[in-house]
């Protein structure tokens, strides 16, 4: 299988299931314990903190384990709504549905500040959106089009005017370089599993000296920012998974996806017609391409595209049960008929030229298979999951 | 080490690492996406909650994956204040912290219901409690004690009241036999690492058509009950260990694990002066004791028990690092300076007699020493962790 869903999420790193296999066996015991073995793990934790936090340039202590992701992200939004004054929460309207749907739910109601069609944050819909606002959060990088947004401008303008505010940086993580000093912001979330991790663990930097109301109650674990039992596998895992990832950055390895993903999209866009780039291609994420291809459903392309051994996805791995379009791409204007006919190729480390290079041979294929079906490229056509 | 902290964590069997591994290297897709090694992890998840339900008499449909323990708890917690009307919570003084600490921060306010001497929960105060209450959650077995309470004769009174109900059976899972049908109630937490599977994964038992509104909110896994991308590898670690635990109580296995705990127990009490058995010893977990050794600080024998290789816990492992003596005792009115000289000991499967016999010698000669350096047994020795 060539796996081009690094945004669903991506393979362990072997040195990362290494490092985990101890505290799956022989060091279980529980973190919180007062005996030798419960210190060890203790001490694993430590570390792992240490690795996260220098991964997006946070002190250790500003570090709180979770569940994953979405709990990150959960807890932030849950945290600003406690601490913020009244108004509305300001979200992007093509936040991962993690925040959307979180906001949705809040009592005080939330705004959506639009995208241009580029899929870029628009900075005077943002200054709007920002009065009489409670607190805002932002995305780093778009998981559909890997957009990245003015965020550090944002928060700037936000601190400006005393609102707290949060980051969704789970795609950006691992990918682009992160710097919460610079960055400014009250808090970032970000998950284990997108940068070669393992699933079911994610972590929020919360800035120190902000104050913080938890989401999970409990036995007072993580300084009483995140009770539950530690997962002391899944945190060495993440904080080795996070140092791998810095040094991957450091080396210049975001050049070298970024290298596989142009040579996918040159080849693509070289030998097949009626193929729209989205999202601003000068501000991506190195490892995404979000394509569209005229007269093809999105739904039969990825059908298609399994039998020739190639993993993608139509908007987000969490949407692709679904026949709506995608909510980022009808943010950036894109008509329902194009929106449908969306795939999204996103790369990682751990995919060589010729994966790329095969991937774009085998969309080449099935996009002119699908359009031939219907006969001249009238409409799209539809080829129902099996 | 001679392991006797079960109540705080387990170790993995090795059956359960064995069938994390595969998804933890090649098995790494997004369980939500479209593609066949998706559909790979959707279908190991799917069994695996087949196993989970089959261990406490639930339908598949009926079973959330979580977090953890802690995040169940939660989640039933933040359901029930959502779904009930008004009125107080009602949970038992007994309750984990994660039970307490939820509801106290709720703003409907919490009563504590008593238990008695032998920590069994009292029926007519239970009664009183729930008399224009909101809901009740109370738990399976006690984490520090062991003792079983009478769920279901309290779901029993509180469903004639109309009320919600929820029952934290994370220290019972897997050591006795458990039926959420014949119990009645409406949800229950469980967590994978108390019964020999991985850590930061747990699930929660909702009712076949119980009005239920989720904790974490996104991509709408588990059916919308519970967003965030599914830990495959922990989830299936969970299974295995469900099916196991249903095994082993079906081959008779709890008989065993108390077995071993009566002789340790029968060699401790019958050795040694001063030493008194908490909680009601007909209605226990068989795999709990919880000792007071009088003149002795639990500080002080956790550290010279741990020398002699023998790891348990002071109170639960959460508290272990406070010096505060435990509620639970003080609930079931055991004064400070006894509460303050307990352990707990607890049993797995994985124990052997030896173990016991083992752990019950080195109990004997460290409080013996303790209490010889304090020249007659007159008030506590204090010995300050390193």
């Amino acid at each position: 299988m060539i796996d081009l869903d690094a945004n669903a999420t991506t393979a362990l790193l072997p040195e990362v299931v290494d490092a985990m296999l101890p505290w799956l066996r022989e060091g279980h015991a529980n973190p919180s314990g007062a005996h030798r073995e419960a210190k060890r793990a203790r001490a694993a934790i430590d570390r792992a903190r240490e690795q996260v936090a220098a991964l997006i340039g946070a002190d250790a202590s500003e570090i709180v384990f979770t569940g994953g992701g979405t709990e990150s992200v959960n807890t932030a939004l849950h945290s600003m709504d406690w601490l913020a004054g009244g108004g509305r929460a300001v979200v992007s309207a093509i936040e991962h549905s993690a925040v959307l749907r979180c906001t949705e739910a809040m009592a005080r109601g939330v705004s959506l500040a639009p995208v241009n069609a580029d899929g870029v944050l628009e900075m005077d819909a943002i200054a709007e959106h920002l009065k009489g606002a409670a607190f805002v959060s932002v995305m780093m990088a778009n998981n559909e089009t890997g957009v990245i947004q003015p965020v550090s401008k944002i928060f700037q303008m936000a601190k400006a005017m005393g609102l707290p505010t949060h980051s969704d940086a789970i795609q950006a993580a691992g990918k682009v370089a992160i710097d919460v000093k610079a960055l400014g912001g009250d808090m970032l979330s970000i998950s284990a599993h997108k940068f070669h991790g393992p699933k079911g663990v994610g972590a929020l930097y919360v800035r120190s000296g902000l104050a913080f109301e938890p989401l999970l109650r409990g036995g007072g674990q993580e300084s009483g920012r995140r009770s539950g039992t530690e997962n002391t596998a899944g945190i060495v895992g993440m904080g080795v998974a996070a140092e791998l990832a810095a040094k991957h950055l450091i080396e210049g390895g975001a050049a070298s996806v970024a290298a596989m993903r142009d040579a996918f999209e040159a080849k693509v866009l070289g030998e097949l017609a009626g193929v729209t780039l989205n999202g601003d291609p000068a501000r991506r994420l190195p490892n995404t391409s979000h394509l569209s291809f005229a007269g093809c459903e999105a739904a039969g392309l990825l059908i298609l595209l399994d039998e020739k051994n190639v993993a993608c996805s139509a908007g987000s791995a969490c949407m692709t049960g679904s026949q709506r379009p995608s909510h980022v791409q009808l943010a950036m204007g894109i008509p329902e008929v194009r929106a449908k006919s969306s795939l999204r190729f996103s790369f990682s480390r751990l995919n060589t030229m010729n994966d790329a290079l095969n991937a774009a041979d085998a969309v080449i294929a099935v996009v002119g298979r699908l359009r031939r079906v219907q006969g001249g490229g009238v409409g799209p056509v539809t080829v129902y999951s099996p």
